[in-house]
């Protein structure tokens, strides 16, 4: 059956880069072919770029963001070990969970949805925590989380970020800011499918690694033996090769563009669709000076949709009858809140507009 | 740069059903679009299929199929619990190491590689195991174990397999044999990229499954609840789209043609493959009645090679002249032995033919 054409306006997928497209269909290779080896080493050399950084561990896993969340606890802690988690989204509460099934002792700083976390807060939760971890951008409430005071003010821990809706799509500088250990996935700001997750691990974070991880398929040092050249290319498991191929596509086509002019085209996109809602009458959910550009959240009310529809039911009639989707609200704002990606391919003035009339028209 | 076009007969990926590389590319849809949870629920019943089961509880997961061995032992596995496994190949040998990794006591049965397991040797191995875990196709060695008996006396332990190799290309039997929990991979006899690991679970390893695993990204429980919809379509982690897709076009290839007939093609393929490789002089490494179709290992020295090139170097030029790649020997037989895949769309008479044709004239 043949499938619709979605303008995709969630918090993630986003809509694909034409050249990803035409990368996912390239010819089928073995995980060792030369050929293959090939595009896998451009594939991290240019993940190294986009996360602005020099470490040689870095390289997507094969897995979607949620397998690098995991891969990134799994790796670090050891049973015992005090980790300091920020909470303020689904995805921070997500680290906390993913921690303590590591054997991590959390210490929670949690702060209402819709606000950031305070840097200090976290930097004085313990005394001397193994890890800090936070989310930088939060899919799940719009919000940015401040990462370069943590990194400044990180003494001997180590600092983990979240960077799933981050990556590509808004300044992160893992090495400048003194990120130890970051994560991200394809199919927020990389404009790729779901189905990898990038991750990058300095020397530091290296040293700390656990000799022997709980999980086999995430251990870093065996992956990074296969995924490294220096480490013979032993096999560990088999590449997911044409998801390799699209993340390739995807990072061509943003440097091609350039790093910079694609987190200001992020902004620029979101800055529009923020004051397009502010004249349709929407509250913007995410603290002020807080708000991410590629993922916005709006308070819905009844006086944002046509009589007798509810939110849930307007987000529906997008879908069926513009074949936009956006997202609902999550945990204590669901069918409160929307949450509206511009991210990737879909970060374009006309999918703004297009959804911004829409919501006019539906309404009126 | 262009790649090349491969005809893949190593041991895994092997080449794309054509309506799997059309499927690669259908519109990209979000993982909570009414339209891909479709996809999504047919998908699972294909697998059903496939797997000859009825359990409820059948799934694609995101990872590739090592991340379906470490979902089994991280969902049946508290610290502690005795658990034998049989080893007579790589992959044996890694269900011990995961199963480690989980914490279980681990009890090896192992034998010679290119040896088949004796199923009274696994089933006297421990007096109360809570789980017998066996490799149906060793892809390291090209050794098929038996499985039935093993479902026949396991008693109480639970029957875990490793059907990664076997899926679609040789008689598998979930219910009927008795398999508590089997999992699989996507780019052997499916005929589809790397990238998912199909999994099945009966209601007695269901009713067995630890309550909090220590992985997050592969709790059983959780994913159950995100992709069967009497779960609610609770989010979990956003689902591989394309590779979704991709998986429901090669299960729909494979069940248009027929399952039977699937695995009667691979094994045709084999038994034309053996006995070519017999005429040119070569022995098969794994015990006669014991062989894979789909994975055939053959013992490689200097009389089947030309002058002065040793079995890397052919393979090699097997690579360059030809586009086929074939596979080498793992762990003990490295150097020693090929590893020659005939799985998936690469199943086919006209790819046994050139091989073998190849092989002559390089030799020649």
């Amino acid at each position: 059956m043949p499938l619709s054409d979605r303008v995709l306006m969630g918090p993630g997928p986003c809509n694909l880069y034409p050249e990803v497209v035409a990368a996912m269909v390239r010819p089928m290779l073995g995980h060792l072919d030369p050929e293959f080896l090939g595009v896998l080493d451009e594939t991290c050399e240019r993940l190294r770029t986009v996360f602005r950084t020099t470490n040689r561990l870095t390289l997507p896993l094969s897995g979607t963001g949620s397998a690098g969340m995991e891969a990134a606890f799994v790796n670090l802690v050891a049973p015992g070990d005090p980790v300091v988690v920020g909470v303020n989204g689904v995805f921070g509460q997500r680290m906390v969970e993913v921690a303590q099934r590591c054997g991590a002792e959390v210490t929670k700083v949690e702060v209402p949805w819709g606000e950031p976390i305070d840097p200090a807060a976290l930097l004085g939760a313990h005394p001397a925590p193994k890890i800090i971890a936070v989310v930088h951008a939060e899919t799940s409430t719009g919000v940015r989380n401040d990462i370069e005071a943590l990194g400044q003010g990180k003494g001997d821990a180590l600092l983990v970020v979240d960077a799933v809706t981050s990556l590509g799509g808004m300044p992160f500088e893992a090495d400048a800011w003194g990120v130890d250990l970051a994560y991200s996935a394809t199919q927020k700001c990389l404009g790729v499918p779901p189905g990898l997750a990038p991750i990058t691990v300095n020397e530091r974070a290296r040293a700390a690694m656990v000799p022997r991880p709980r999980s086999w398929y995430l251990d870093l040092s065996l992956i990074g033996d296969y995924v490294d050249s220096s480490g013979g290319r032993t096999y560990h498991h088999t590449a997911p090769v044409p998801m390799v191929f699209a993340l390739h596509a995807g990072l061509g086509a943003l440097l091609d563009e350039g790093l910079e002019q694609s987190w200001a085209r992020h902004q620029h996109c979101g800055q529009i669709l923020h004051e397009g809602l502010d004249k349709l009458g929407f509250h913007l959910f995410a603290r002020d000076g807080h708000r991410l550009a590629q993922l916005t959240t709006a308070w819905v009310s009844e006086r944002h949709l046509p009589s007798g529809v509810d939110e849930a039911q307007m987000r529906e009639i997008l879908l069926s009858r513009y074949g936009i989707e956006i997202g609902g609200g999550l945990g204590p704002v669901v069918g409160k809140v929307w949450r509206i990606g511009c991210m990737g391919h879909t970060a374009r003035v006309r999918n703004v507009t297009l959804l911004l009339g829409a919501l006019a028209e539906v309404r009126a």
